[in-house]
């Protein structure tokens, strides 16, 4: 899809294409068409970004709520967007055998618990093994810094997910593994 | 349920049971989380409503674009949201002949040309011959004083719907039709 098709679209395609750049936050789409037209991809991505770094703190925690745990209940029961799905899959949390989804469960409480939001992560760019160590690494961090980062690693899904249906490489994050 | 069910919700509850108060918004509800505890279903309403106040107008924008046609696509589909099938379904909406519902479909469409966002209407409580009547008259309307007109009616929306779970008397708009 190059990037005068995706000025072209009316608002309906627009959020039925881009609604869940954000997981589960067309609102974020939907505001970012009137923005249009766009130059190319990034100046797409900025503003979603733009319009996530100006809301309140109480929006860009509730940006943060929306997502699901990482091998938690949406994928047990199989309520992930597929978006997501794909995220947690690529990552191998789709396969974790039972202890260690038990110990990710686990972590996941702990960090709802002391943030008030689901622990988030760019889980393409992860891996099974990696996740559950820097969750426990973030879970001793800051309130603030810990909003910060994590509203960084939404950005880093929302590029991947833009770069997906733009055919573009995903560069400016690091690259999904193959 | 009362105040302190609610109070006592964990996010992941509380998205649950309020993400659709405003039409496929659950960053509103995940955001209006952080403001607990609530004293009553007026103040918890007024906390959504000030949400939405505080954004930018795209986001306000946004909010309508993710609203459903009245009688349109997804009502022809089935993929309307369990809350906007009751609303129209409450109006007649889902019961129009095949004039009846070129007509508003015609009407959706002139609407959504001119303004850039859907035309949205508390249709619990109108009815369909008013609902084209409102619609025709609110399309020659300003686009500012429109905007505000239907973020208006996203409040009433939103009023009936927390007032569904909370089981209260919807007071302070007009009373829904039996």
């Amino acid at each position: 899809m190059d990037i005068e098709k995706v000025n072209s679209m009316d608002f309906g395609e627009f959020v039925d294409v881009f609604g869940n750049i954000i997981e589960k936050c067309p609102l974020i789409a939907a505001a970012v068409w009137s923005q249009r037209p766009f130059s190319d991809l990034e100046d797409l991505e900025n503003h979603f970004f733009a319009f996530i770094d100006a809301l309140p703190r109480s929006g860009q925690e509730g940006i943060l709520r929306c997502h699901p745990d990482l091998a938690g209940r949406d994928l047990q029961r199989g309520t992930l967007t597929a978006e997501s799905q794909r995220d947690q899959s690529q990552a191998g949390l789709t396969s974790l055998d039972a202890d260690d989804r038990l110990r990710l469960q686990r972590l996941n409480a702990q960090y709802r618990q002391r943030f008030g939001f689901p622990f988030v992560l760019a889980a393409r760019l992860s891996d099974r093994a990696a996740v559950p160590r820097e969750l426990a690494r973030r879970l001793h961090c800051q309130p603030e810094s810990e909003l910060r980062t994590a509203l960084g690693e939404v950005k880093k899904i929302g590029h991947l997910r833009l770069a997906d249906l733009l055919g573009a490489d995903p560069a400016g994050v690091e690259s999904p593994r193959a």
